[in-house]
């Protein structure tokens, strides 16, 4: 055993002799660490964004340029030489952003910088012209009195948090997913949020109110995110006291459905072909950005570490390896329902499930969601991750919104968490573009995607509690 | 002599211990000093900028609000006890903005950021539709075969150096300056340019094209500028080796010539009201941010200075300091046209001019432009500004844009320069708002305003050469 102690296997030895079954063999860590340092002296990640991007650019859910990014992805799937390459189609809701214009009347008239929300409904072609109401929260705008609200428009002026986890984020999206409805109750006419997103710069952030699949007939009054430095502003004219008037146009066109879809590819397992390694990514993006770091970036990683697998390993991993690239994430996580629902009889099979979505920051955390007879091989896998800067995080893995119903029917998942510190400040704005990624931020991303795809693959223990499950494997 | 040499005034010892004629008394360094000291722990510079660009917010040369910001100005003039609060006003065509869309057609359909360039002339209803080439660089323009040019849209794709002086703007504004009247002369339908600045964000730079003044009949093409992402995306796309088509609309009007002005204010000189030491800034704004960086700042940097002097002398400087607040600078220096020519038989008595125009950064260095023999009052200067970590310069101040007239008819200026580094990140787009300042940002720009306008409006030495230009004074 200590013969295979090298410096980089040092932890993973520590921790591989405290345990009886081991989910890392030391031949497995050495073709480990052997794909983890061939990502880092270079991978295709980054030349996947640029093509992505640059060729189909803005890829919105249901519209013809992401039937064109799934065109794109098919083709290049089958040229790296991934097998069983497929799209699977479904239908979406097409929404289709209009005219965005805003502008304070009175007391003192300047436009302000907004964008309609995923899903908002349109105000008329004179757009909507009304007193503005601010509330700290949308908790404050919940339970506000609709005699202030009725009328009016309302402000909710909630900040988001910066955190490196991301974790600002779950909080402040209420905002977004609720105001237009709670406003609606209440008798507003229309409804302006500050951004949910870190950025100072003056970009209004977009994203989806209510997801699609969640609508009851309730559609809410139009509305749409002001910039940090506009909901700045729009307080600080709000606090001279006097009434505060502004207009608002938008009119988005809510369409009849049109295809969506997800592109499916496969190194086929040598050994269990039908037990699933899932590494997912979405290949949809929102219309002001080109989707570069959301999510052209993960699309670049988890492709990218598949093929660093295909070059380099002499064999296929002992399970099947499915890169899903989910399509109309953005709009409500639609592919991810189409995935789940059509795979519903495979998903036992699902070993372990993970999604690059969130930028092109480096991974400093790994997370899991394992029963916990099974957190050693978590603690294994960690410690072959380590020499990537990687610590072993917390067992309550969010997995990535695509995983959403994998989760909930019990696929184990585990995130490979980027540090998304400045992931907010593009997420959903129109700067969200190439320039912002590096040629060589994606390495260490492609190193730990690699490295763990190829581990869950090949390894013979289960992350799920396989006598609960009834889930049948070689062993 | 000994006695007042503080820490503070060691460097104006040295110096004034080495000539006869003396531009700082021990006194006025003390004076000086004080007035530094008091700067810096606070000053209404943040106020005014705040004030100026909530309550007025963009200010476009020869609108309604510009005619406001000059009302706010007067208002806040008179109210801080300055003299002869006058508004004076001039027409300048009004260039208002219309639509502005562009997006490449083929062969990868997607939407390009663009903004209309100051002056330029509107496409049609449809916008138009051509093939791009691509020059890296305006002489390269200008040399092109027309055949090359004739039916299509050029772009200008010549990158702006960033510099802490600023000194990559002259280079790259050239192109903004000349490449739509050089394109139509080509023969070209439509003309795009790189933005001029430096922002890596996904803003678009606006800015004047000729300037109004020099307008000579030739209209140009539709011009509009791309935002740096978007430049790096069509060059990106042209280097596919297909051709390129871009449809382009812009909608600009140019109207009749309307109400302009330029905001003048005293602090009256006690013994030679008839000296003038000349403090200025500009007033007006770009249509696209708030006008806080470009000029906002300057506004409030020369009024807090000005006011510092009203609070804290015990009674006014020998000569007069003038504060003028330029109108329609950005248009082609309009206002200091207007400036010059209302005042030209007081320039001789103009003894010293300076504008700031550069933003919230540091002041790092002092320059001037003075006749040799005038220049160790320069060097004295310098000693009192240097606890500022202000170095001194050279001798070939620009002294800024709404100097020039007053600059070529011989008026001695100087430029206290700023820390531009970023300046050209906000420079003429959206985001240049009040939340780029800090609060305390300013501060040390008041100090060394409050103690330049104080020394050169109290010292008796002209900065001039007195014999040559016929000035006469006190002595």
């Amino acid at each position: 055993m200590k013969k295979v102690c090298s410096i980089f296997l040092i932890q993973w030895c520590f921790v591989s002799g405290a345990q009886a079954e081991s989910a890392v063999t030391p031949d497995m860590a050495r073709t480990a660490a052997r794909l983890i340092e061939r990502a880092q002296t270079g991978n295709i990640a980054f030349e996947l964004v640029q093509s992505l991007t640059t060729e189909v650019g803005p890829r919105l859910a249901g519209t013809p340029a992401e039937a064109q990014a799934r065109n794109w992805a098919r083709e290049k799937l089958e040229r790296l030489g991934f097998e069983n390459v497929r799209i699977e189609t479904f239908e979406v809701p097409v929404w289709l952003r209009g005219l965005e214009r805003a502008r304070i009347v009175s007391p003192f008239p300047q436009p302000l910088r907004v964008t309609a929300l995923g899903g908002s409904t349109s105000t008329d072609e004179q757009g909507v012209e009304g007193q503005v109401v601010r509330f700290p929260s949308l908790d404050s705008l919940i339970e506000a009195d609709p005699g202030l609200v009725a009328g009016k428009i309302v402000f909710v002026d909630e900040v988001m948090a910066r955190k490196r986890d991301g974790s600002g984020y779950g909080v402040a999206v209420q905002k977004r997913l609720r105001t237009a409805y709670v406003a609606q109750q209440l008798g507003a006419i229309a409804a302006l949020i500050r951004s949910v997103g870190t950025s100072t710069h003056r970009f209004p952030h977009t994203g989806q109110m209510r997801p699609v699949s969640d609508s009851d007939g309730i559609l809410g009054v139009p509305m749409a995110a002001l910039s940090a430095p506009d909901a700045d502003q729009l307080s600080r004219v709000l606090s001279y006291g006097e009434p505060v008037v502004v207009h608002l146009l938008v009119t988005p066109e809510l369409r009849s459905p049109a295809q969506s879809g997800n592109v499916i590819a496969e190194i086929r397992g040598r050994e269990s072909p039908e037990e699933i390694v899932l590494a997912g990514a979405h290949l949809d993006s929102w219309d002001l950005g080109t989707g570069a770091v959301d999510d052209g970036a993960g699309v670049g990683i988890v492709i990218a570490a598949a093929r660093l697998l295909l070059e380099h390993l002499s064999e296929a991993p002992r399970r099947t390896i499915r890169i899903v690239l989910f399509g109309s994430e953005e709009v409500g996580y639609v592919g991810a329902r189409d995935y789940t629902e059509r795979y519903s009889e495979e998903l036992p099979q699902h070993i372990v499930a993970a999604e690059s979505d969130f930028g092109a920051g480096d991974i400093w955390r790994f997370d899991t969601r394992f029963p916990a007879k099974q957190l050693p091989y978590a603690t294994e896998i960690a410690g072959v991750l380590s020499p990537l800067g990687i610590v072993r995080g917390n067992n309550t893995a969010y997995g990535g919104p695509d995983l959403r119903y994998m989760r909930e029917s019990g696929v184990p998942v585990i995130t490979l968490l980027q540090d998304g510190t400045d992931y907010f400040d593009l997420h959903h704005t129109p700067n969200d573009t190439l320039d912002k990624i590096g040629s060589a931020d994606l390495h260490q991303n492609v190193a730990a995607w690699a490295a763990f795809l190829y581990l869950a693959a090949e390894t013979e223990v289960y992350f799920r509690d396989t006598e609960a499950t009834g889930v049948t494997g070689t062993r």
